[in-house]
């Protein structure tokens, strides 16, 4: 049973309470309370990078890595980046509201698919604090109460945003708690949160495999994960390689750590002596270790062999594994087996190939002769995105506004009834 | 950690490997498959209702009541009934391969949201056979391959259903596992399905209370509930009473155990004394109790006391709880307090208030003027239905066909690279 005391629940209750205002608001409101937002963060610059500091701090003492710190670090230039990202979010369109289908059926009633809010949405996610703005951004655009679980190592970075965001929202006359940040992070207040389904319609998980997994097997409402991208790069027999090595190099080269990077190149036999060669130039070019399967290494002798967990992996490195594949349909196999439904691209001249590439693969985001960078909010047109879903239910890949909304339906008669008699009763 | 071991993961792992066989039929050949199915049901008549006669005979032993047994029960109409409504799932239009959005970017990369299968749907359900072929044909016609788990009471139908639909999958050269029937009905071996989260895409729970609490607790797949329909009627102070009364009698009395019946009736106090006793004569006339608030008891004073209880009552039963509000805002604080988020319906001259009431609420469906009993796949042109969803994320209200596809993304480009410099590379 969902407890319903105590403080988490209490929280989400509020938060819950809080959210038909916010449901409500019109999309004129929205835009302005995001622009109050902020100037508030601009506002409250010189306290948001003093908490920082002491994020920075501590996380210096506890002896955390350069990568890592660098994700947590805010300055003057990247709040201003934050600032200006939660502007471009209240000027998106305005997905609450939209009527998607409208229908007259037989009987005279006017049946509407409107786009609502989801109602409550709980995010958990680590490091990074302009999480805490740009999610609070979004989902606030799209109509929702937000309940926002960062990381310990930028609790105080997160408390003095979301501080920050509230102090906008209050002024606004809105319920600050339509905000809500968690600031108990022990594991226990995760599973209580975890367990107030009546309060919270979704929680999205964003962060590593070990979160995706705890939050996955504790909640009781739905949850949207943000997974792993483990994406292929296909080259097809028929490939242009004039197209597919900048694909290749772009995929994985451009920013490695990125989720929409490739992890794996699969080439076609027939056309591997002539593209493996140059594609290893290239790459070593890039500073990128290679990693292949027997075939591969054949033709780029210092390749270091390959394996399963190979191919399983998802780098975020200048690593990439490779595979010489007979065809197609091997291709396909390979990428059922391994891949993490995120990102998979196909590099081709042969339309029936790419149409059979696209349609036996279940990934969020298929890809004919463009980059696997490309499966991004922004560069797919959604404007800001909340993440890449690699659930496959709601929402499938990038996540932007209208992924946190639903359809429901509205239906307007004058007095139809489903039984005749019922009319008779006067 | 999810079992990978044990019959339930093998027989989740083998739906999920015969999935891809399904998701890539094409229209002709999935309308020929539900033809064939619906002419193999007809063919092994016999053999189902012969199964059918022992899960009764069994149900009498147990001494199961006279409503319940109605719904196990199977006769030749009946079962002919079954196959027509397989058939006109064959008839639908095809959700897979939809495109419902198609822009080009300004770097010319062409994004389609295409509609995909899920992959695989468990179904858990108690009690009718017959949803064991409809819930085969709809999410079969949708691309996905299906497990279904039904109540024990009707394991001997269920068993002779699945079994001749396989037989039309074998026939097609389709594999068996693409509809699956769990016959190992203990708890643990329900527990052990949820836990397959890695082979299962999506669990629709359709049941009790019970039923749909243990899967939302234990299951590790996303879960679309389709809980209670404690459904309200609000008659407003500008109503037509020539309108209400129909709709609350249609409402009440046309199918009381029906999820899209009314439960609770909220009348505005200016037009309490007018319509109350009106409404309760009619009532009386179609044999339905009444209990209702002090205000509704001064006004109609046969009908019993109400308290929170009976406002939270999901009856299904020729009972009908009534509360007179001072407003509008009252009887929307009232369905936001009560309401299980199925369906509302507002009765009023007023467009303000029409709109006012339909922007306040967040039910699957919301309707002006037209009764209740409307809310339902067939009636709101969704051909055949699943169920109704009161989850707030990927189908909201009736859910059909469609409802068992998600969008994804498929990008077509001529080499398009995200940063410029990896075109550099020969």
């Amino acid at each position: 049973m969902t407890p319903t005391h105590g403080p988490m629940a209490d929280i989400a209750r509020a938060c819950r309470e809080a959210s038909p205002q916010i449901a409500m608001l019109g999309t004129d409101a929205k835009r302005r309370l995001l622009r109050a937002m902020a100037a508030r963060l601009e506002h409250d610059a010189d306290a948001i990078l003093a908490a920082n500091a002491q994020d920075m701090a501590r996380a210096r003492d506890k002896g955390i890595g350069s990568a890592m710190l660098d994700r947590l670090r805010l300055d003057p230039a990247r709040l201003a980046g934050v600032a200006r990202a939660v502007r471009e979010v209240a000027a998106l369109p305005d997905p609450v509201g939209l009527v998607t289908r409208r229908e007259v059926r037989p009987n005279g009633l006017s049946v509407e698919r409107v786009r609502v809010p989801l109602g409550v949405v709980a995010m958990i996610y680590e490091a990074r604090p302009n999480v805490t703005a740009d999610a609070a951004a979004l989902c606030l655009f799209a109509g929702n109460a937000v309940i926002l679980r960062g990381g310990s190592e930028a609790i105080d970075s997160n408390r003095a945003i979301a501080a920050s965001l509230q102090h906008a929202l209050a002024d606004a006359g809105l319920p600050r708690e339509s905000l809500t940040l968690v600031d108990d992070l022990r594991r226990e207040a995760m599973l209580a949160l975890l367990q107030q389904g009546d309060s919270i319609d979704l929680v999205i998980p964003r962060g590593g495999e070990g979160l995706i997994r705890f939050v996955t097997e504790h909640a009781r409402m739905p949850v949207i994960k943000h997974y792993k991208g483990v994406c292929h790069l296909y080259v097809d027999a028929d490939a242009d390689l004039a197209v597919a090595l900048p694909l290749l190099i772009d995929g994985k080269r451009s920013r490695p750590s990125a989720c929409n990077s490739i992890e794996t190149l699969l080439v076609h036999a027939d056309i591997a002596a002539t593209f493996l060669p140059r594609a290893a130039d290239a790459l070593r070019a890039a500073s990128v270790q290679l990693r292949g399967c027997e075939r591969t290494r054949a033709l780029v002798p210092d390749a270091a062999p390959a394996d399963d967990a190979d191919y399983a992996a998802e780098y975020l490195d200048l690593i990439l594994a490779i595979r010489v594949v007979d065809d197609l349909d091997a291709a396909i196999a390979h990428v059922r087996r391994f891949g993490s439904d995120h990102t998979e691209v196909i590099v081709t001249r042969d339309d029936a190939a790419a149409a059979r590439f696209v349609h036996a693969l279940r990934s969020a985001v298929v890809m004919v002769n463009a980059s696997s960078r490309f499966s991004d909010g922004g560069e797919l047109g959604l404007g800001a995105e909340i993440g890449i879903s690699t659930t496959r239910l709601h929402a499938y890949g990038p996540m932007g506004a209208e992924a946190l909304t639903i359809e429901r339906f509205v239906v307007r008669g004058e007095g139809q009834v489903r039984h005749a008699e019922s009319r008779s009763t006067r």
